[in-house]
């Protein structure tokens, strides 16, 4: 019997021959008629170093640009899903890496700051996409960064070091994952592999459809499995995307990723689980790019968007989103033209990373400042050009975990600072508690405040499988 | 009968004699039986300008170095509340003040930053305090800043500036609340107001009990309307208060405020309703001062616990526990060091506002070294000596909302940030959605996602007032 159809015309009459909790049958609590049950999907969403402010800067942006709410405050204003706070230390620190916190999601257990489901101990915790291929789910990932990376590779593999990419992509295939995608050609690319391996290759031999261009993607089918990937490293920031014809024919969104994703995979009888990682959220906070950041974040709450659909009319998927963790908690500064000056966003047309990246050492200082004007609609001063000019010649230097051109981006967030009213603690991740919300079966057992870990055994538990591997 | 007792020990059969959803019957549901009532009492605190991180922070610092969660967590460990993510914004910017966010509680219409409860179009809005006085309720306020401030004030009166901190003293005389204690000497005692009235005396004359001190507070009577007053402007940091003896005898902790209230208000056959503000938290974070951040955040939550000890026995009482806005956004910043850097604040033994207030335009640099190293336990380079000793000299100065001597709070707190791994993103008041919990008769009716001007009718609703007035 169709589950949602019983709910929807259930009466005391049936509760009587069915095993249902009292709960259950007398409707009030039930807005949502898929709670209560066992989840045969679990779509989980990870913005990843998503501080508080990031979430409500990509909030305030849609309501005050938009005219509307992001999907994830909707859910709340809607009252749709169940909330926690979540503590999010890795082993080894207050402060947790991807790594580290994906492993803690993904193991069970948490792990020093950079390893895989590695204990302290030297234990290999299975990861748990692992456990659901096993109980005969198909499993998952797509993500906006290589998709080698730290937080997807949490949920799959296990490995010492979240930098070893190259076996990582190896290890995907060994474990038979049905959808994978994002960027990091250079991990899979012969030409671009110190071991000179055809990485596709191998993929198609066992039967993968090999996609690297949204058109690729969109005409795949849905009957194989499918690794897309897009680019050389991460993929380009959403702002910068949909500011090209070129890069928009060439990148699928995350949105688009996540409904393809869910289209490979919603047939399957024994369900699926997917991991959604708006991954560049987290290299725009560790850049302080505030363009970057909010289109990103917004970029991610579309892709909320497709899971949720997708999840109210199959009424048997748990959805869960998320981050890994805080970075930089970034917010809105009190001050007379704190309005303007956020509004003062809509006029940024790229990231800073594009910005900065269109300075030579050879531009002059009218140039420096007809390219701020027109990319971020304000003029800088003399001072403020010489500055920045000083990174080009190499006098001054900026360092940052994914500056590999030492662009002045904390130098330059500190100017925009000025114009935009957005200040930053750091270029790092912080030890914040993270917001968390889940609709679907099993949500309704959520308790308000959770350590990371918990994370794991509640998706066995919704989805009824016992934690014996 | 009694309604907790009716719960516990209730059964089906019960059930069919009672006017009762199923849902309460059933059992599951009911954590607590005092959800789904009238409120006879309300309790709002407020702890103000607390960020995410604040929150976190001192939940870490409880957790790490004293071994147990902060109040406000174990309340969601224990699943005992409703949560809410809230809108804090003004209706002249996306970051309040303190007088807007206090009027968009107070008078349920959000008004322009600096004033209270009157809206732009110069409608004054009714107070909600008064409001409940006018249906037979205590009406009471307890901070740890000036009691004529813009938090307490915004529930008691309308006035176009925040800044009338004389004129609200008379203000609250003339209304008649119940209990009311902080600090703002100034505003009361006749040596110091510019019109030289004794307001103290005109208190005493309508019948109320005047205190000043710890020990007067203690002995004063629980069956008179209570004034109590405690020092010039705000009251001490509540890690220099407990530094010193002297002012441990004179200052009470906000928690003995908090009880002091629920004493002398709640035998009232009609209830009462209490707001109860962690002000220095504000303040603090005004200064970025970690200790007294992190130390009057622990002051609050053990307010915290006193409010919510009463409302649990009595089961009558709804506990709404938030921020007003965020402030700073501080967190702990991702590095080798996290967690000793973090730890290294248990060796703090007063605030950087006493600390930096030790030094004067004679000391020498060794002073200087030594004072730090006894307050925070780390040793400055002779640079960062110079630096700070330039701001005695006159050289350079710092500007800062409470920071009337010019004291180098910023600079100092970078400093300190390379040992403690803090940040803070500005020294001003933040956009970012603030977490609300509550407890108690209504709770159930909180929905995630809230506007600060929905708890004024919030409150209403779970009192069974309606809002004519």
């Amino acid at each position: 019997m169709d589950r949602r159809k019983f709910f929807k015309y259930g009466s005391l009459a049936a509760a009587g021959t069915a095993i249902l909790s009292p709960i259950d049958v007398f409707g009030k609590e039930i807005d949502y008629v898929n709670k209560g049950g066992t989840a045969k999907n679990i779509i989980m969403l990870i913005s990843d170093g998503m501080s508080t402010g990031t979430l409500n800067m990509a909030d305030l942006y849609l309501n005050r640009i938009h005219g509307k709410s992001s999907t994830w405050m909707s859910l709340y204003k809607e009252n749709k899903v169940s909330r926690a706070l979540m503590d999010t230390a890795s082993a080894s620190s207050i402060v947790t890496d991807s790594a580290a916190a994906s492993s803690a999601f993904g193991g069970g257990i948490r792990v020093k700051n950079g390893s895989l489901n590695i204990s302290p101990n030297g234990k290999e915790n299975l990861p748990i996409w692992q456990k659901f291929k096993q109980k005969g789910k198909k499993a998952g990932c797509v993500t906006t960064v290589p998709i080698t990376h730290a937080t997807p590779a949490g949920f799959c593999v296990y490995n010492d070091s979240r930098n070893a990419q190259s076996e990582i992509a190896e290890e995907y295939l060994k474990q038979g994952f049905d959808v994978l995608m994002g960027g990091g050609d250079q991990y899979f690319n012969s030409q671009k592999r110190k071991d000179r391996k055809n990485i596709y290759e191998e993929y198609e031999k066992k039967g993968y459809k090999v996609v690297k261009s949204r058109g690729q993607l969109m005409n795949s089918p849905n009957d194989k499995p499918l690794l897309g990937v897009f680019d050389h490293d991460g993929l380009p920031f959403t702002i910068d995307r949909n500011s090209s014809k070129e890069l928009e024919n060439k990148i699928p969104t995350l949105a688009e990723m996540t409904q393809k994703a869910i289209d490979c995979m919603k047939t399957h009888p024994k369900g699926f689980v997917l991991q959604v990682e708006g991954g560049k959220v987290d290299w725009a906070a560790h850049a302080n790019d505030i363009a970057g950041l909010i289109h990103d974040q917004i970029a991610f709450d579309e892709a909320l968007k497709v899971a949720m659909d997708f999840a109210e009319k199959d009424g048997n998927t748990l959805v869960i989103v998320t981050t890994d963790h805080g970075n930089a908690n970034p917010g809105v500064i009190y001050g007379k033209n704190a309005n303007e000056n956020f509004e003062s966003l809509q006029q940024y047309s790229h990231t800073n990373e594009y910005l900065l990246n269109q300075i030579h050492p050879d531009s002059s200082e009218k140039q420096i400042k007809e390219l701020v004007e027109q990319e971020n609609g304000f003029s800088l001063n003399s001072e403020e050009i010489k500055l920045i000019k000083s990174y080009y010649s190499g006098l001054v230097k900026e360092d940052g975990l994914y500056n590999y051109k030492n662009l002045p981006f904390k130098t330059f967030s500190e100017i925009q600072k000025n114009h935009n009213s957005i200040g930053w603690i750091s270029m790092d991740h912080s030890a914040d508690y993270v917001e968390l919300a889940m609709f679907g079966p099993g949500s309704e057992n959520l308790k308000p405040f959770i350590k990371n870990t918990d994370i794991h055994y509640f998706m066995l538990e919704a989805a009824g499988i016992e934690n014996k591997f």
